[in-house]
């Protein structure tokens, strides 16, 4: 048997120790991993230091090195964000539905862990404790398969927790760290059909294109956010001016910022050049259409393809539509699933807007940045599906969890 | 671009008209569907003559040429069947949480249409009426790909519910009937994740791991059901044996019929012979281990295949265990993830059964025969999933839909 078989293997059967395991045993463990992490603090930099070193050598570039550090401060947040996960309602046994049948069965519904779950991740050694929390908090047994510079980092995070886990019983087999790097593994991991019961890709898209492509497990995971903001012709325009220039600059680099603005006509000439400027004090490079290039000097004009951009930096693109309904059609040509904005005071627009839409996410007359699990009450998030099964949006507890059914009878039959 | 492809992009800007219809719309709608299925009988038993001949002249053996055969009575039940998802709540638009954040903006998980469904199934005609309804009542669009033996009876079906769907302004091609039967387009039909938001793959074995094993669009399936029922110490005998005899033998070729039979050893000598002369009467083969063997004269012994096997026939594994835990151990061992019923009068032991096993349906004396969409109270069943991601058991419209966002506020900004 090949190494990752034999890791996933064990991991599922740690599975069911994690899932026995009382909500407020979850609570305690994850309390305690909080504190075996800071307990462990010199031996998690010391390793991290090997990590950082290495990467030096192979001449990796200081964003990377960046998001491979980890420093006291930086580890006191992991420990805070474990302890966020303990105090977080349990997902499992909730129950979701109840019916009493006509013949006197009763009927529920409730909440069960997936079972194991496979975070596939990039340098930052942070989200090997975020990702084991959430997993462990809904009752799951977790592998976890980082970037190969984090792997001394990300085994004395996991060796640190398996110090916590042993305390309450779990075996160490239920966080399990993959030892063999190779994309092979990888890629055999993906095909384990029968162990794996979701998949989680976070990071470029690059990464995630690549998991998605070769898994055979189910995967939940999202490209990327080209997020639109439509500014109606009743917008309050100071309101939407803030929603504009908070979904574009507050943080470029997110999935939930703003790429596309859509003005309607009617309120374009009085809108878009005080807009226009605004977001130019900020650093925006804006790229228009005809109409909009002719309301504002200076802005350059758009192709086909910056409508479909998600830049991740300060450049917006922008159109002038004629009406809700166009701005609809545009949405819904180029939309990615991730999340829209309709700036109206009018009601029924902002309802068509999101009886019309279907991404994941639609906003009136708030920032496209709320669409973000703490943002949204979830109290944390694994990830962000714009995949319109299971989960959709940002996931947070819940998203690792499956309702199933729960049937108490007399001994009644069918037949 | 190939048929298959341009079928499917067709279907899939259909959904937008499914997804906008009202509530009372798909009613009427799906009511209009039934009439015209009665309206247009002559033409469609026309049809199915043909591929009943073709299906003779190809030797097709009497079991599939039942199961293709239409006649007055089952085009009146497929009617029936049609208003009876028309008389169901819509599940679409249903508000499933609401929370109001700190900051005011007021946060809804609101369901909505999964979009475009691809149905994989072999030569029963009704398939295509139910599995269209269905998905439009959820409103998705829908492709359905059946069986080439039913594909004239298929297409007299669509052509009568496309002159309903006409008269509601909805475009034919969002139930598309896939012309080119050929396996490499059902292959690339399973490839379009660009378009297909969840295939579905209804029928034997063979083709549920086919579509599985072939998929990059998401899939929800079942391959078998092994369903057990574990005598407790504590169970009343005479409810024990109804439970064993409607879910061995009410209907032993459904995938909710009972294959195991696991008896606690202290009441094993009272309850296992009776039972065994009540199911010998009925016909059943029993396959013990040693011990069960040694309560019944004559049984088989049971080989280690007979603990994972689905007979789908008259033929019952027994086995004696220790106790509950050991009942539990063996299910976990050669659970399917279907169904699992425990008969009990110790309420601590029913509850220790529920948590321990994560199957998708688990019961406390109640038959296994339960398991099933329409007596769960789901009111109609697209298919059964024993994945745990997105819907876990019997699936009914609700599983055609997902969950997503929608934030209303009044010009809230994250910064």
């Amino acid at each position: 048997m090949t190494d990752i078989r034999s890791q996933a293997l064990a991991c599922r059967d740690a599975a069911h120790a994690v899932a026995a395991l009382s909500s407020a045993a979850k609570a305690q463990l994850l309390n305690d991993m909080a504190a075996q992490l800071l307990a462990d603090q010199t031996a998690i930099l010391a390793a991290n230091a090997q990590d950082l070193e290495a990467a030096r050598e192979a001449g990796i570039g200081p964003a990377m090195l960046d998001r491979l550090l980890l420093n006291p401060a930086r580890i006191a947040g992991i420990a805070d964000a474990l302890r966020e996960v303990a105090a977080l309602p349990d997902p499992v046994g909730q129950l979701t539905h109840r019916d009493v049948r006509p013949n006197g069965i009763v009927v529920e519904r409730v909440r069960v862990p997936l079972g194991v779950i496979a975070m596939i991740y990039e340098a930052r050694p942070n989200v090997t404790a975020d990702a084991a929390a959430l997993c462990i908090k809904a009752g799951n047994a977790v592998i976890l398969r980082g970037g190969k510079e984090a792997i001394a980092s990300n085994q004395a995070i996991a060796a640190s927790l398996h110090t916590a886990m042993a305390a309450h019983g779990v075996p160490a087999a239920a966080l399990t760290i993959v030892s063999d790097l190779r994309r092979e593994a990888m890629l055999e991991l993906l095909q384990l059909t029968d162990i794996v019961d979701l998949a989680i890709p976070r990071g470029g898209e690059g990464l995630i294109r690549f998991v998605a492509e070769h898994a055979r497990v189910p995967v939940i995971k999202h490209y990327k956010g080209v997020c639109h903001l439509f500014v109606d012709a009743a917008a309050d325009q100071g309101k939407a001016l803030d929603l504009l220039i908070d979904g574009k600059c507050s943080r470029p680099s997110a999935c939930n910022a703003l790429e596309t603005l859509l003005v309607h006509r009617d309120i374009a000439p009085a809108f878009l050049p005080q807009a226009a400027a605004a977001l130019r004090q900020r650093g925006v490079e804006l790229r228009g259409d005809a109409a909009a290039c002719a309301l504002v000097p200076g802005m350059a004009p758009a192709t086909e393809a910056d409508w479909d951009a998600e830049y991740l930096e300060l450049i917006l693109a922008v159109r002038i539509v004629d009406d809700l309904d166009a701005a609809i059609a545009h949405i819904q040509r180029h939309t990615s699933d991730h999340t829209e904005v309709i700036a109206t005071r009018n009601a029924a627009n902002a309802e068509s807007f999101v009886a019309a839409l279907r991404s994941a996410v639609v906003m009136v007359n708030a920032s496209s940045r709320f669409s973000d699990g703490g943002q949204l009450g979830l109290g944390a998030e694994i990830g962000i599906s714009t995949t319109r099964l299971h989960s959709y949006g940002p996931m947070g507890l819940e998203a690792l969890t499956v309702e199933r059914f729960v049937v108490r009878g007399e001994g009644q039959v069918r037949v």
